[in-house]
């Protein structure tokens, strides 16, 4: 037995769906202790938009190790923080005409949520807050309150912290306009859901299925919001920092959240951290009222000042639309090609869904992909469906190699290999 | 108006207490820009037990960038983790006789505080939850519920999630048992308060005030909860790792918790990382049940397997209780020498908090501290208690430097210097 | 200033609605202290179906004053109590095939639904209950927490508890099938919707607008209630009792409910008293876990056993079919006669709505209404539908006179009377 | 099997304890259907204590269904609601120079004390509520949250609402001042008690045990109030109406709360009926928030004001005070003749406890006392108190009656006779 199952608990997870150790890791590639290489597909679940190692925050870790930088400072003001509060104004809000303040949470995305529907019902007084159908915003008590799945929402836990659930765009097919029920649920008096604070939402809901909300909702929902005097969270974690195309996945949309939550990708290279954004006449905090020791995560700071580079000119977009272009045309090719398996694609900028009419049938090829060297994870409460998540910077030819690989295990799976155990979810 | 004034939210607190920018730091001083230095008794609020950049650690850091090692791993097993496992093991678990699993949790103190209470509450199938005044546990919503300052718990957000709040030892003067209360509460069937999932406490409240819990306390808390079938709840988040002079602060006591909560040191030089420790019948998790995306922060694991050479011999308890000795010996000398200001110290190995009849003069004393080139903060419900918290690998020149400085700043305040700002706690 | 206005809080209500003092009554008419008669098709929101002071009912009640019979028991048992039990065995429960088990409540209908939702917790071991848009169920903290309307759910003293609300049939428009809504929530395991312990619902919304819940609707919420091991919880307080033709309010769809509430006119004449009607096996209650002093309140168990007379034959029911019906088309033959307030009325047995296009209007007609002699009362969260409740047992002669007056009212404030205040609903 | 057995839910209690059936009732005794007399000392749980049928409450009541007066009437203005207002200010209010205004809310004790909370947490905008170990404030969710029996608190079902418990008077044994933690609690802004809208308390707790509260102590807690703007909620339900020797349960203290629940006697004659009484600058109520059906119980008005008589002379409290006096005496006597017991005999005005060591002989007493002609209860979180709750009414000859039983029953269980079964506390 090692020591994994020995001293681990028995809540790990992805040690099980991923059965090797891993060592090293490069662009897309992890490599195992026996050098086996990966493609990787699955980017931390969103945390390694830039892949791994990136060259230039390699060094800039290890310069600033050397020359003995503050690695961990609460939040006291540090250089390495300074520089990237200068460099994000510079390269993401300003060029963007957004007036935002920062705040960095403890260094998690559950955190950060935490802290925007604290703000928000301190903002509103209100209490309630309305989230949808597949939403994930995280596992801690309150953030856990507006997450839909039940494979987290154990009884002897979970509180009904005060949320509403609505249906998300597409969630009772295509012919039912589920702003309407928002809509209706607002105005109406005696819909039996309390004005809220806020909505809280994920503009393309990763965890949940890769479900794609149109513009016209969300901007539908943004004026509701505007009418109703509730805040809009845009939860960015898994699809800001460029996933989705543009810097911000709303940006296709034109809303201007109230908060924005960021975490996963920011500090480029998967160190702890997480920012909420905040419009300046909601940053109605007193000094110190929501506090973490790790705040002040410095090396996450020099590398996330770094990975702002790419922002800086618009030639990482333009990469970015070409090879979710690519994805998009493969996956549809793929599906088209094996139409036994009924696969539904879909996906925006890098962030592509590939939906089994088998739940087991998409477990079998997940597992059989990483057999053949491909890392890629199920999502989805179906979990029916195959979540393409590699980092922004691949090259084409990795990005092929690994969509070969899915294709490959498709047809390997369609032989009759047995069905292989569940990939939990992230 | 510099960028922290201007981006920065109105939350941020510590920049405020210790107005300026920090780029350094080594062993147990920080340099701030203009490259002055401040002797560091604050040490990361307990996240700095071996020092800013402790060499060993560094080195292993850069190695382990320069090898080009995983940095994110969600929580598939890596080579980084599988040696901090086993060496957690080796060091730290057979030594003790102490069986345990250990949950990565996300890389925060407040997530251990919520797996522990949802693990609690699964195991117990009960749902209350016992905590103790002047608690501290952390912020998310779960972790809030037991922590017992208004500073943090606004109306707007706070929800009194199962939680029920009992008198620490020595809460209600030296003359009361609090111990008879809790007793009388957990077997009287009229007491109001629900038969809990779990007690959890801090064997020294260190945000609370330094509150040291006597060793019968702290057994007849655990007698308690084996009689009740509560599970007890160790958070060893600030006072673990060494802080009261073993490695975890109940070795004093004889008593095994249910679950123990690290994190702040665990990591060795302040990099995010959180356990919790588990007896291995509690571990009733599903996989999957409580996750987080840096939940797998590799750099931490290096540094912190590296920590863990402090512990494998004897060497570095001696040396803690040497200096623990010397702090308090100091700090009564102190006491003794200033009367006016009529200061209480008390302290375990390297805590120690020094209790002023005045919280203004408590608060100016640490401002001019901080003009004299010492970062130290104040705690307690009063804000009246200075807290001691220097590194614990400090040299005895250092830390006679930082104690100077207290006693030249309460000289100082003593002439009339006006009362400066509230330092916020952390 | 008088009394009321002096000594009686702000609280009160109908009293401002129906601005004088009432001292007499009998059948279907109230008299104020100056004589003047008003024909109720309010009957006390549903609590006097068979009208003001029925004959014999009066006569068993003076009767057993006399006798000095026992008027307290809380719930010890006594001949009042037995002849009520034995009778509604004899005349409810076995002709329909019942197997019931009577908990009598606290003499309230919200303290039935805070038992219901009690015992349904613990019969399922689950938390979360849904309940309907417009939902009316009472306003202890229990009941409010289904209960839909704003009005009473003031952000002070609201607590979402454990409840989850869905839109009622139509409630979407006649287009949207809220059905489908409501069973992919329980189907899915990511809606958000945690597999409650109940559903609650009244077939019937009173309160809520007299929305009517189609049969097909009903039984697919009984269906989805069977597979998923959810107790079905009817609140037949406003619409049992014969309101809608039958006894209970969902013999024409041929369910059975698991947990049926009985309130209002269990008693036949007003008196407070309350029932829970229990499926046998989930009978699960302790002795003593849910009491109340006045569960045993006999003067109300000799009315109601008189009151059970009504159903001993099908007599009664022919009668309430045909003043339905009578009722019925009156209300069509006046949406039509006067187009002008686009009014739309609809009701099943003797419960009916008219909906008018303007809340303001309708408003302003219950007002005239008053004023010419009539007591009815507004309800939907929209303020604008107009509640036709008359006692079951009223001639056709009175029932057509009270419609008289609300057609004259339709008339009178067409001509520009002003919009009288507000009637607030019960 | 009876009626009882076959169609009443397990939950029934008290026809277990008392397992006749009761038919009659006056004064001070109840008959059953054999006829054979019981002395009751348990007076409905304290609704009845101007004892069974009191001879002009029943004319009056017979007088009021004879002239065919209204019976329901909801919150709409009657005469006999009048009538009762206009005694209530005349006998009660003025003599003491009261100003509060009158809410009627539903007919139960847990509905006025719903109702209350509500009002606290509206007019203090704060959410917590303190109340104290033993209190029994009733069994609706939000009364239950305050409510500290175990029995009642299943975990299915109760939420913990914003309470927290402290320690009543005497709860930690008499050399512990249990208002020194109270006072610590609220000034102390880590005490994790959040300041609170209100606190709920009875003078004189008698579910839980007839734990009297000292006047000082009652006083330190209102003034505590008045320091920190917390409204002090006097649960007059079981105790006020005369129990105590005056009609509010406080006057011996000096002290107006700002909020006074009323129910059980205050209709005289054991018919539903609550009332909250509430200082005029509380009084913050829109029409309407807080309703409920059964608010116009006419002939609970009727009767209410017939007793209201009582009150009109000094006479009845001196009659009070020395019936009181008697049972004191005797049962002090009691205690001294039978030392064996090691009974504590303690109470004011006419109720009074015995407190048994072994909670098995106290239970045996009250059966055989059944057996014997005596209705009496036990009460106490340990069902090892005897509590005498006598109608004020009663004579002296009668008590001696039920006094004797109970010397009896003490002499017949000391020679072996077997416990009996529970009575379960109402």
């Amino acid at each position: 037995m090692n020591i994994f199952q020995r001293r681990e608990s028995e809540i790990r997870s992805y040690s099980r769906s991923y059965p090797t150790i891993f060592e090293r890791a490069e662009g897309a590639r992890l490599f195992d202790r026996e050098g086996r290489p990966y493609v990787d597909f699955f980017a931390g679940a969103g945390a390694l938009n830039y892949g791994h190692n990136p060259p230039a925050m390699r060094e800039a870790l290890i310069a600033y190790l050397q020359e003995g930088g503050v690695l961990h400072s609460l939040d006291m003001a540090t250089v390495a923080k300074q520089r990237f509060l200068e460099r994000f104004e510079e390269v993401i809000l300003e060029p963007r005409g957004m007036d935002y303040k920062l705040q960095f949470t403890a260094p998690t995305g559950t955190n950060a949520i935490e802290a925007a529907l604290k703000l928000a019902r301190r903002v509103t007084k209100r209490r309630n807050v309305i989230a949808f159908t597949n939403a994930y915003h995280g596992l801690s008590a309150g953030a856990l309150a507006v997450t839909a799945n039940r494979h987290f929402r154990h009884e002897a836990w979970t509180q009904r912290l005060d949320a509403s659930f609505m249906p998300f765009d597409g969630y009772l097919g295509a012919g039912v306009d589920t702003l309407a029920y928002l809509r209706r649920s607002l105005s109406d008096t005696s819909s039996g859901i309390d004005l809220p604070a806020a909505i809280v939402l994920e503009t393309v809901q990763a965890e949940g299925g890769v479900n794609i909300a149109r513009t016209e909702w969300l901007q539908g929902v943004a004026d509701l919001c505007q009418q109703h005097g509730i805040l809009l969270i845009v939860d960015d974690i898994q699809v800001g920092c460029g996933r989705t195309g543009s810097f911000f996945s709303f940006e296709r949309t034109g809303i201007r959240p109230d908060l924005i939550a960021l975490s996963k990708s920011i500090s480029g290279c998967g160190l702890p951290m997480s920012l909420l954004l905040i419009k300046p006449e909601h940053d109605q905090w007193k000094p110190g009222e929501h506090t973490g020791t790790f705040r002040g995560n410095n090396l996450a700071f020099v590398a996330a000042t770094e990975a702002l580079n790419y922002w800086a000119t618009a030639e990482f977009t333009a990469q970015i639309a070409a090879r979710g272009a690519h994805m998009s045309a493969r996956l549809h090719a793929l599906a088209a090609e094996l139409p036994e398996i009924e696969a539904k694609p879909r996906g925006v900028g890098m962030i592509h869904g590939l939906e089994f009419k088998q739940a087991s049938r998409c477990q079998a090829v997940a597992s059989e992909a990483f057999q053949q060297g491909l890392i890629i994870e199920i999502c989805g409460s179906g979990k029916n469906v195959l979540k393409f998540l590699p980092p922004l910077t691949i090259d084409e030819a990795t990005l092929d190699a690994g969509i070969d690989i899915v294709r490959s295990a498709v047809l390997a799976t369609a032989k009759g290999s047995p069905a292989l155990t569940t990939a939990p979810s992230e």
